[in-house]
């Protein structure tokens, strides 16, 4: 299953999306639906009684939705591991940078933005605004102190996440967070793929293209940190929630590790795309 | 003016708190009153209505309610500058460590407690957990590309702030984020004080005790960078948002720095008075 989250007529809505007959049966809108896709995913019931009842949701054509992020607001920042793809760590330091402990770092909830939606150029801010293909993980259970064996059942669906990046802000300021903080730098989407649909998060390609030449190519198999490992160490001691983000790191090819440097500039286009899971696509303005 | 959040009867509600009659007007409870403070602060009508009536507000003693932190909920993790008293930076790394640019990490909210709340020692996860006693601003407006000339305009006002740190966890992971965001370490309160009762909040002293003893004594003169320099930075690029809480960084004396090393345990009680703003306490368990 496909979940989405879009406005009709400005108001925000969540559904399953139909890829064959592009449309989403709205359950927002059936009766007793939580407001937002977050709450409903707080909600077991709810849920499991939406995926049994979705067919007698209103249906809505494609063309008559404005699309959103697949969680349009998270309620806290974006958890994002760093340098969880070796190439990648060596890349931009050195083998001395591939990490021993997941890095942690977030990115406000005032990133967020859809498919499709511009990406700032912040001309005036940045000299390498970058690109960083990831899978992100959506929790869908509350949990603390989570065993790795444990780990997979807090996971509701995984996304497409451009984890765009100010460098010499990043640089900077040494810690990550203001770098990767700029509104709309968190494009996400375009839907929240169950897991069910996926046979192994661990063995999925991911491309980065931008403007159609291939800058990033690898598969999740190459995560330093797999997903029940990064699960089990935030939630030791930090209560994890249904509705949470974890992006999972990009791997190498970033423009800031090219000789020479390249950066996102306007008219950019960068497309993502992970196997089974979508397309993110998003060009810079 | 001093805003509390509480607990009455296990509803979050919110108010003005009278010191001397040690009672609260439950602004909460008034007509049209947005559902959490974090709300109404968004809604600066409301702001003013609440205040010129809060006389008529439902008043209730201190004893009938249950403290909260004044934002029990924030919209998005805390915003915390790292090493912002030379002193401190110091301490912890050397000359070398002063920041020539505001590091800024952040505190997952929930990691946020009330005054008076337990800090849970976390034995089988920290060999070093330590206190950092911290001024905090809360954003009162929102706002982007904020001037230094201007960004004063955007605070609503002051509370005390325990950045309770896991040094190893810190350590290890590199980027700060997750030894800063064990559950319930950051205890922040008792209040928010409105800024028109801070002459200057960049003349106030700040005091850390545990268990009676001095550990940090300093001054928030002795920021390296001052409030509307950290709102100029923060706001470059990202919208900052009513209700939003940023700890300003803590002073030379966190229990790391001692020789030999200093660790809070089980029984411990951190107490931070900041001048004009007040006192927090909290003991660890």
């Amino acid at each position: 299953m496909k979940w989405i989250s879009f406005n009709v007529d400005g108001n925000e809505q969540y559904g399953l999306y139909n890829v064959q007959e592009k449309t989403v049966a709205a359950v927002s809108k059936m009766e007793g639906s939580p407001k937002s896709f977050t709450e409903a995913l707080g909600d077991p019931d709810f849920m499991e009684k939406a995926v049994r009842l979705a067919d007698s949701a209103p249906r809505i054509n494609e063309s008559d939705i404005e699309w959103l992020a697949p969680i349009p607001r998270p309620l806290k920042n974006i958890f994002c591991v760093g340098k969880n793809y070796r190439d990648h760590a060596v890349e931009m330091g050195g083998k001395s940078s591939v990490p021993e402990h997941p890095m942690i770092f977030t990115k406000a909830p005032t990133t967020v933005s859809a498919n499709h939606a511009p990406i700032p150029a912040y001309e005036s801010l940045t000299d390498y605004l970058d690109y960083e293909g990831e899978l992100a993980v959506i929790i869908g259970k509350k949990g603390k102190e989570i065993s790795r064996a444990e780990a997979m059942d807090y996971v509701f669906g995984y996304t497409v996440l451009n984890d765009v990046t100010a460098r010499d802000i990043q640089n900077r300021h040494k810690q990550y967070f203001l770098g990767k903080s700029l509104d709309s730098t968190c494009p996400m989407g375009p839907w929240i793929v169950t897991k069910d649909e996926i046979a192994n998060p661990h063995d999925l390609g991911i491309i980065t293209r931008v403007n159609g030449e291939i800058r990033q190519q690898s598969n999740t198999s190459q995560f330093i940190f797999p997903i029940d490992e990064i699960i089990h160490v935030l939630s030791k001691g930090m209560t994890l929630e249904p509705g949470d983000i974890i992006a999972t790191g990009t791997p190498a090819g970033v423009g800031f590790a090219m000789n020479p440097k390249r950066t996102l500039r306007k008219g950019d286009s960068v497309e993502i795309t992970i196997e089974s899971v979508g397309t993110l696509t998003n060009k810079v303005q």
